[in-house]
């Protein structure tokens, strides 16, 4: 076939009438997108307001401080209430057109705003965690700088103020940048208490409905899941039910454990590393993986 | 030992005859190796195109789309065709001078062109199971834009076109740039059926030779790997040999499960997570790890 | 609340006094942090170096090398110098100011130029590991090029070296970006022998007190971890303390394993996928988790 | 005096109230200005619009001309729409506020669109008087890739349409782009015929009340400027009043010449360089300056 | 001629021994050349200082108004202070190396800051000439924010000031970033009262030692130049001399003007375009070209 | 009218045949436009080669000179030759598609590097000629880093060789990013001996066949073009003829003169502001405009 025909063809199969209804509901030519640099950038603004000295400009000292401060949340005011403006218009239908979307973004912007002090309060438990669980750390600043835990965080518990000011899409957005960057996977609607520590990291799943007590502390490769869920008469999943573990204070959870169900570990036990978990355990328990065989018959060599 | 004499052996040393063989072949002078950043390029020109009105501008719809596609596609076929013509020559030998790689390129770029409606056609049936299998998911734009494993899927089906057009690196560079971004790493030669979903996807692992069918889903951590491999005469291994598990159509595999070898897992089954399996196993199988050992004693208190 | 006053009391309580003590310490004003995009750029030039033909400049042949390999460690002596001096000035107390800590970074830089070729000859022997090891790569190029396991030991040995050298920081933050990229975590503290591969690669942790021999090969998602370590005083970690496993040469490490504490994997051992290993193990033994149980009972039905 | 305290006083000045009621109006709190960049982009925009093949993507051909066409008038239309907008509140006061803008931004934006054929056409003339003048352009084609003058008229030839359309401070900001890059000021206001060529150009000015008519030459270095202008009563010019010359059709002006008034250069006249001109004359003029004298007396020997 | 040898000889040549002399002097090896991006971006800097609402960001109000320059006078004493003391050791030689240049750049940057107040004075004098001067302007805003007079004097403000701070080749640069975008050439050496104005601008030149007064406006393409000036004996021209004109109070001068010599254009003259004068001229003098000759025999017909 | 319907209609006139024929030509669809960017970058690597300790990188020193070089050449090598090549595709027709660009382009880039030597050399010469041309020049740094006159010169230079070489609108492009840098305007065609300073520079036109001798020195604004041209029998311009000033060695042209036609100024001889001369002047001639008119009525305040 010529070429030009056959790009044609192709042009004309893909700009087709037949996908307008999926890509382009009537809300979509409204709004745009909420754009991820921008939501890159809010992140970023949040990284030199909460850790100044750390993130923001190296001349930043307690002289000019607020100078800084100042522009930054000025900035992030700008930027993050044009993006929840397009969250909320991202799941918006026509009927709503009425809604005052620029107002009801302004003011969820300024409440979460005012969240920031206590934000930066709950960040700081976990590096103190993350220092005292951690022989290889050197100092506060390590951690700040360079350990994925925290960054996780970081943008963990940014995302769930955001989730609690009922801000759709955008929670979402943000803790998978942090997921893309870390391997930790933290739904925004999860809720964790203070000095939790989260080390190494890849491969951490904590869902939507978890509710993590104080000074809980995790390994690379745990996964705080559900078991099944309920289905409704269409056969789409119901949404909201509690279906994710509830893990209480001073826990401590190793690698590539598995935990899945509305099921609770009570408080101060240890569970080890690669076990499948499925049922509530009593505080203080420990729960280790059944002693493997050894010097048995295999044939493997490589995968 | 004097600065600019230190300097001067560590230049010499690091550009001695002796590495030239390795890292200069003669093909290597006459065609640049393929541009990660082009091809970083030609997915974002595939996922305009496959998801326009999500990943296309903001301002495309319905009426305006055809100008969008057209010219995304004409972009496509400029810098896809180049990099598959440093893919065929990365390989190539000076023997093979004679052959036209610029004209196989453009023959196979329009060969790509032409599968672009069917990718996008199986990517709607990913996007489905994903979104009747999570109860999280608020919308299907909402797994558009942001699940790891939509966008680990997509390059994966566009990867796997390119393999079976017999495209060298190319597909390979494709694929890691979404293991990179999401943790998942299929390899493109991987055959996977319709309605796939990946949830979290950190870790996953699905090898060269492996066989899925539909309704397939599997979560974080699930390794779909070889057990072992056969070795020449001169100790390399043995390309192309079939040594990936076979998963049958609606099978769920649960987080941190590794199945090795060439096995079958069986139409509807379940395998339960951290599950280490290397036998088939028939239709409708439950497949779960030993039962833990609970209130043992452990002297551990961190890692 | 009005807007303006809002703004002004976060503004406020943000830059407030209590937090200076944290974030700014006296040091942190007369020297800046560790710039991460001078780092990265710095990982990027000693690709350029080790791998030229690949990843410098695409006209690089054996004539014009010398020059690239000039100018490579021209602009790597001045760029990580200024970040080995902040790195040094990271930790340092006001009391060390009569350090000439410029006259330092100047000859750790030299001493680390120096160990260039050595780190190029040990990621030599990284490659025809992982080639020997895997039947689905096509050809020392494509590890090179694409394979996650070279980029993240690439980042390690560099950084190792760095370790050796006393900088402090920068060898983390350059694991880091490894980390980031790949899901591999490889403390730079390390020690790791020649002819190591590690595939796929997703979810690995490497610990700070690791001894690895040669022709070791780890899958993704092993864990060779800490199962405790000991307090202080006053309840923090002691630093330093070997607490990591030993793994002899030979060993094959399969998927999702986890070997916590200093113990030892005696030579040549195959360590089975998904297994949780606390004590060591002699030379050829062979750990298999135990067998899963078939075709129970799971009321499970996704996560 | 100390440091912070001289930072600190320069703030509060600079940041004062004296100023605010000159740098602040109420309406610039509304509107952002018009940004720069972005209009650079429109002009970039309307270069590959009417100059397909030249300043368009290097693949565009017959074939696929309407669908780059088609996008770059749908992000024309998107990204002047804005800045017409900002130009009209630029100059809005308060009371306004009821007015519309986005809708007036929106028509203006079309009725722009509208005339682009007219510009084509009229460029068109332009290129050609410019080939036939000049011995040593090689082709159309070099002409409308690098002549200044050209440049500057195409600018030109789109800020007259917008200041016809009525929108302020755009068409000014576009002239003054053309102005930096190749010294020809042409005030958008100046009515200019087809076929008309300048050479050089640097230093050309052509005033807001000009009116030239076809077959037009002008050189570097010409003027067509206001003699004087009259006052109001506050001593303030009074805007609008023809104050510039009218140039008829087939005038040829040197470089150098200052023609000053609202005096008429009569059909076919040729002025000569470095001539400076206060009154009419009549069709067919030919005007030089008075000769020099030569071999005079002068003591200079540099500037 | 071989290629290889044909560019090893020409590198050879270009970097021999011959040339060391006059591209690096000692001094050159220990600092670096000032930076123009960096003086760029000082230029910004002042410009979002002095004109805040126009330059700076645009959600600037007079609320926030002491944050942002807050943080705008940090950065330029950074930016800057770096530039100065590279200006500084531009052309200090070896046995300065005693001289703490970065303290004398401290103390020289502050005192610019000190007069960042009375510079911003004077170009508001500046503006309001210039609107004044000009039937064409629609506002003080069009007026900062698009012409080239303003921006050429505003570099020209600026410079100066670090002229009369003895700092060494910065004034030039900053000087000529003005020229090369408005074509506009005024030595930062020159002395201009307020309430200057420059109308269109391309190719007015100032000379070093020009002495301005009050009131003045000129247009594009004056020349206030030297004449001659004295050799010393080894016939290099003799540094500082006075050689340029006094222009009075309220002296205009048309376009293409050209003034040379140490002469004094009385108050309020009146000096027409494209003169050459050589001469002093008393007050209220009107000088204008010989009239031209018309209507003569020209052969012309083209440049 | 819809507003669609108006955009379509805008779009198919736009890409409507009849332009197909002049923005379309066969070529322009097989090789694309030379690209400014890349020559920007050219024009950049070659004042690193010319002036290194200017324009190079700032670690440059005698001792590793030469790996610098190496690289820019290298460099040059490709980029430079790409855009040859485009250059001389420029002008091709469909007939000559059998020559062998890709080798012309070799060969031309090749006897091009051949020059460099000498260009420096030519370059040298000038910039010993401004510094003695120029009171206000405070070192031969401060004109290589910052006089217009040498940038233009540089460009003009390396122009005038590409011309020698039969690069067609190469050269032009060059020139013209000079002319749009600086004012000055120097055909890449003309012939200039060594020594030539241009002062400020503004405005100077210097045609495509002018001959300039040794140590001539011009002032802003000087045009040294053609009078009239032959047309041929279509009424196209004959290309090619002499039809620009010959200036002799030592002639100074102050600022604003305008000397027309194939005529001669003698060596020597001093050329003042603002005449217009359309004959030749033997040797040691001084010409000066008539003097101006004093005291004369003149009704002018502004232009």
């Amino acid at each position: 076939m010529n070429t030009n025909i056959l790009i044609e063809n192709a042009v004309m199969e893909l700009s087709s009438d037949k996908d307008h209804s999926v890509f382009f509901t009537s809300k979509r030519n409204d709004s745009p997108m909420p754009d991820i640099e921008q939501l890159r950038m809010v992140v970023e603004l949040l990284n030199k307001i909460i850790f100044p000295g750390y993130f923001g400009e190296s001349t930043i000292n307690p002289k000019n401080l607020r100078y800084y401060i100042g522009v930054y949340i000025d900035s992030l005011k700008t930027i993050l209430e044009e993006q929840i403006k397009r969250g909320l218009c991202f799941n918006c239908s026509n009927e709503n057109k009425l809604i005052n979307y620029t107002q009801i973004a302004d003011e969820k912007t300024l409440a979460f705003i005012n969240c920031l002090p206590e934000i930066k309060r709950l960040l700081r438990t976990d590096i103190e965690a993350t220092f005292l669980g951690d022989p290889a750390s050197k100092s506060h600043g390590e951690i700040i700088y360079c350990y994925p835990g925290i960054r996780a965080l970081t943008n963990y518990r940014i995302a769930h103020e955001l989730v609690k000011l009922e801000i759709p899409l955008i929670p979402r957005i943000i803790s998978e940048m942090a997921h893309s960057a870390t391997g930790i996977d933290i739904n925004p609607g999860a809720q964790i208490g203070e000095y939790f520590a989260i080390d190494h990291g890849t491969g951490v799943v904590i869902g939507e409905t978890c509710i993590i007590g104080k000074n809980v502390k995790i390994y690379q490769g745990v996964t705080l899941g559900a078991k099944s869920f309920p289905l409704d008469e269409q056969g789409n999943p119901i949404k909201g039910v509690d279906r994710h573990p509830i893990v209480e204070d001073g826990v401590v959870i190793y690698s590539g454990a598995t935990i899945l169900g509305r099921v609770t570990i009570g408080k101060n036990s240890m569970i080890g590393g690669n076990v499948w978990l499925t049922h509530s355990v009593p505080p203080d328990s420990k729960i280790l993986q059944k002693k493997p065989r050894e010097n048995v018959f295999f044939d493997g060599g490589g995968i």
